[in-house]
């Protein structure tokens, strides 16, 4: 057989089993969207979801979206898996200092990394943002871009979170992971804009939410390329690049994805601008707030908050039309069984 | 009929249509497989791609790279179109000095601007990267990005590039076009990565290249969130934020892509550590350089250009197996008929 002629069969034979495999998914999926997805209750929200959805999608619809602009960004903590206390980076930063203090005996003396030691989580908190920013630069910086992205995955096989002792990668929203299929089912990019750290994510959010790296945009610290032995690295350097919180996640929106999303979803003051950007661009847009209200499953907290603050927004959501989900009333279940 | 029947029955028939035209489509571009890219000659540089993209793509293959990680990386300016003289963001530049100067009357005393009004490219040029600096802070900055986008587009439409007399999105290279549709078709990302503006390319990359805004990664100015009459805006201050040249490509890939691309496309030094960068990674490889040899179709320079430069990675190109294209022996055509 010549070469050509093999490659023709050979790609189509290839593409055949990709439309077969297509078309099976689609008979799959399609007996879910009955219910796309189960772990919500038939509440407001979910309604909100599913109608958005089918009027961007319909090719009929007079509220049409091509799929080339289907946006959707997710904040992290607190909108997709759980943020308190403590969340994850934190909780990797703490452990990142006692699995380190050998090396730094001046810790023993120097806050915030003696209460630390000393396992005194008040006393770290205590020091504000200063101490967190302290203790993330001690810890996520000074090492390869390579090298942190292991030391985060090693940490996350074993790293159990004290309340639920279950893996922090346990403790997503089983109804978000439902939303985030449903709507890349439906032609949407599901793109994650956290204030948690950029490279602290990636390494596994494919493998949790099904959001590869490109669609990770978060904090970042710089990194400066370097010729090591000849070999290039990116060093992680102690200085801040860029924090992607409030008014900055509209400013990262503009600059990683460069189109303004059709859809928003968090859960704090954090993500305010995130949401008026969003909505305020022409068409039909969605923003949702989830409403962390079940004390016994989860959490319950909002106005008063220090981490996770719901203040403004939710004042907003009334006046803009924002779906606000209840957790405590919306969800049948929260985390993966 | 029952509502869930109704969107079983049009769910699946719209797949069935997708998958349908897949197999056309399939069918269709396997017979381009004899020759993926018409208008490159039969020269070693041709095979080179074809053999990598072969080796990386074809699931039996020793060297196979699952579909999320073919990302691929190309230069814009002197790598997909062409760079000189002018290049078409100072163009844009020069233009918009002349379309505001009466909004800056002190323009007329003072340099760059000066210059520029009088058609002294030379002068301007002469002022080193400290002017074009001014004229690009000048002109791309001080509007909302949508205001800027609206008047990029706008000059696109009508603006010629003097030596060709044609609108500068038509001297792309059209090996390069066939190029990129080559690599997407065989599940490749293409990613530009350039020191333009980044929000100068991504109004038209689209259009042209079929690269979207979120794989345009570019230099920047930095963005301010405000509310404007109640109106969110992203505001354009005239203060530099990234420049993604030399050094600054490895990071922006890292921080925009989070993954390190197995294949890189560049013309000149400024793509070196991006070259670097890619081919150092594990597994199968590929570099590629534009030799701009051909003074009668486009231009001949490399080692003593100021524009496009092409020294040490010409050099490390030989040591390292990197493939050099010859434009005026491997380009059957250079721009779009």
């Amino acid at each position: 057989m010549n070469q050509s002629l093999h490659k023709l069969i050979v790609g189509s034979g290839y593409r055949l089993i990709l439309c077969l495999t297509l078309i099976s998914f689609a008979v799959a999926v399609n007996a879910q969207v009955i219910d796309p997805m189960p772990s919500w209750n038939n509440v407001p929200a979910k309604a909100d979801i599913i109608k958005f959805v089918n009027d961007v999608s319909q090719i009929d619809s007079v509220n049409y979206v091509p799929v080339a602009e289907r946006i959707a960004v997710f904040d992290n903590d607190g909108t997709l898996w759980s943020e308190q206390p403590p969340y994850a980076q934190l909780a990797f930063a703490l452990d990142r200092v006692k699995a380190t203090a050998a090396q730094h005996p001046e810790w023993i003396e120097q806050e915030p990394f003696k209460s630390v030691l000393a396992g005194d989580l008040k006393a770290v908190m205590a020091g504000g943002e200063h101490a967190i920013l302290e203790l993330i630069m001690a810890t996520h910086a000074g090492m390869t871009t390579v090298e942190f992205a292991q030391t985060v995955k090693d940490w996350l096989a074993t790293a159990k979170h004290p309340k639920y002792n279950r893996p922090y990668t346990e403790l997503v929203y089983q109804p978000m992971l439902e939303l985030l299929t449903y709507l890349r089912y439906n032609g949407f990019q599901t793109y994650i804009v956290s204030g948690g750290g950029i490279e602290f994510m990636r390494p596994w959010t494919e493998r949790i939410y099904g959001i590869p790296p490109e669609q990770v945009i978060g904090s970042s610290i710089k990194t400066q390329f370097e010729l090591r032995d000849g070999k290039p690295i990116l060093l992680r350097l102690p200085e801040v690049d860029f924090l992607d919180d409030k008014d900055g996640k509209p400013v990262a929106i503009n600059k990683f994805i460069g189109r303004r999303p059709i859809a928003a979803f968090g859960n704090s003051d954090g993500d305010l601008q995130m949401l008026q950007w969003t909505t305020a661009g022409d068409g039909l847009r969605f923003g949702l707030l989830v409403h962390h209200t079940d004390a016994d499953r989860e959490a319950a907290y909002d106005r008063q908050s220090s981490i996770g603050r719901l203040d403004k927004a939710l004042d907003e959501a009334g006046q803009k039309g924002w779906t606000v989900v209840d957790m405590k009333t919306d969800w049948k279940q929260v985390f993966p069984k």
